[in-house]
């Protein structure tokens, strides 16, 4: 097997799209940023404006999704249609679970988008709170649903 | 306790830092990028230039460093005096382990922008490689290490 | 009545516009930037060069507006397919009058391009004035005209 | 009288500053959105996650003074060391009030990077409730207040 | 004739392509890096891992190519579909020559994707070289191959 | 001899300048963009607006100095103090002269910000006139003169 980024002598290059179809696509990915229970209780507890630190988040990864291509050498620009980034904390880990989803038309999947939206979101969360907590760690970052395009559905934990 | 990132109201506001001092500080961020040992081993093997995924990764890793200030809502603007991004195939993960060391001489530290660069480096392997195996994860990101400033050193694993 | 840029639990989110047809969509946003009658004369009088300072507003909002989904969070990114910057110095208020075009082909409207366009080419008279004279201000930023998409045409003052 | 930001033949220029001293410099720059009364109804009625809209506006406007010099041609690149932007809804306009504060520790003021946080976290708001109510004005946008540097302070409405 | 990026009155604007098909087009720009001999010995000889001046020039240039309507003013913004930069150590120069190839399908050509993404290459490596030679130069920038659109095929040496 | 920019495995990194002292720093790159005698006569002849082709390239020049550290991978981000670009019609060319001059207090010299506000400038040029020529070439880029830090003076034709 050979890798679609590489040309046959080795030398990267951005993979040519320009004869695939534009469908409807949709990716999904995950991470959590863990940390001590007192560092979650400072998002979670207190007045509704400390959700600030959750907004703030949300929207650093909404708009890292849209400046994917910009970070990652090899990914295509496309127009998104769609970025959500849901946030929600979890005192079993202890730490915030994140999933964002990312909808395109396009010829090429959305899940670079999606885990740069999700790491974005987390660096932001890590940022905010790092002040309180310097053992913090973003863990698990994956895709765990792709749909559209060629290649076919993919669902994972 | 409080957090730095929000004014007394919970609102998010980027933390006065014109009354610190400009010193030497550096900081060392690590994760890895988990994938199937068949993956590694295209990035392993082969022809020299089959190192072009690990020297895009690198590149992509040194320029997002540059960007963590565009990316990160809070974070400050800072003039980063040495970045570099070491990446390491283990085939007991099997996988490839990266580390990332960014310097400044300035008010404030640089993890975010060690972080940063972890991440994307770290987000551009698994872009070239998604094609060969839709099961990667980037795990446990966190500060390794982190020097100068007046919160003094500190080292984890 | 809600708001379509929240979801049903108040969070901000990029709207889905997939399901939305491609079609040719135009706004023009207007402002202006109130000076002294002095001020004005030192943009207006003198050689033809002088005319650095439209010309440099001119491009300034013109650059703005492919930057929008870049600056505004919740903002598609789009294909702009024109764009046209007019200044007209203005003896009467005393001031420069801005009107920004802006035409796409796609799913979204544009009058958050035209608005930025007009905004940034405002700010930039502004820097390049204001050594002169610090009373500036930048006033009645709208849009006047809005046509194709489904909510119909839409014109103002 | 000359304008500095043009050469002696009328073209433009970044003026050279590398003679002027680094001195803690501040400026407030205001603005607000005109709405309808539903439409401020929107944003300040019911749960407190509609508090999303007012936060997009904060850190989209907090992010904007960090891409100042990326939006306005002759501004010089400074290293912010503080920002923040207060939005008030004022029933009485009906509206918005916004102020933007920005600090530097460097050779040039900060009037732009304030004005340029006001005008996105206006652009943001607009662009939230846009679906809302197509009357929407951003008036009034100057610098209130600037201290630091040889010009001396400044103050106006 | 009249140049098409200025209006009647002979203002810059963005060319309108709204009315434009969009079809399949590729462009490739060419340039070369002129250097002393024991410069161009520096990039060629030694370990595999010396690749890394040319992959991070290769690097540079696709992701330049991705920014071009950023750096352009009146450049369209386009959804790139292929983008490879090809550089090539020549000792009768002695020297690096750079062809960049983008292909698009959309309603302008890719001239400037091309021709920028040779020159930000050409730049980089003047960057990585610079230390051991201050008399390099980048000569003869130039389109060399265009295919698509209404305006014809078009070939030059 | 070795290469700063290569590690002693021959990886890409950003040399460290944390030791080195911040001093005035000046650089002048130069380049031309020959063109037929026809296309330069559309530029020079006419009214006066038709100077919005060199003030548009002289605005995209001294932008572009400012996002340097943004496309040349191992740039270091510094803040420029001064940028002007001088654009002068040759008819013995037939083309366009560019010298690019940009001064910085800092730790690293600014000829990549001169070479690349000269390259930019001359990218803009071809830009608007290409629908006209598509004969152009960018020529004879170079660094022209460079003053300050521990290399030395430097000046070549």
């Amino acid at each position: 097997m050979s890798l679609t980024h590489l040309d046959e002598t080795g030398a990267a290059r951005m993979v040519d799209v320009s004869a695939k179809d534009a469908t409807v696509r949709e990716a999904k990915a995950a991470c959590h940023v863990a940390m001590r229970a007192e560092t979650l209780a400072l998002v979670v507890a207190g007045t509704a404006r400390k959700g600030d630190v959750l907004a703030t988040a949300r929207i650093a990864g909404i708009m890292a999704a849209k400046r994917t291509a910009d970070l990652i050498p090899l990914c295509h620009p496309l127009a998104i249609s769609a970025v959500a980034v849901d946030l929600a904390p979890d005192p079993a880990l202890p730490g915030i679970r994140i999933v964002a989803t990312v909808r395109t038309t396009g010829p090429t999947g959305v899940e670079m988008e999606a885990l740069t939206a999700a790491s974005v979101a987390a660096l932001t969360i890590y940022d905010m709170l790092k002040a309180a907590d310097r053992s913090m760690r973003i863990d698990n970052l994956r895709v765990i649903r792709k749909s559209g395009g060629k290649s076919g559905d993919f669902e994972q934990d």
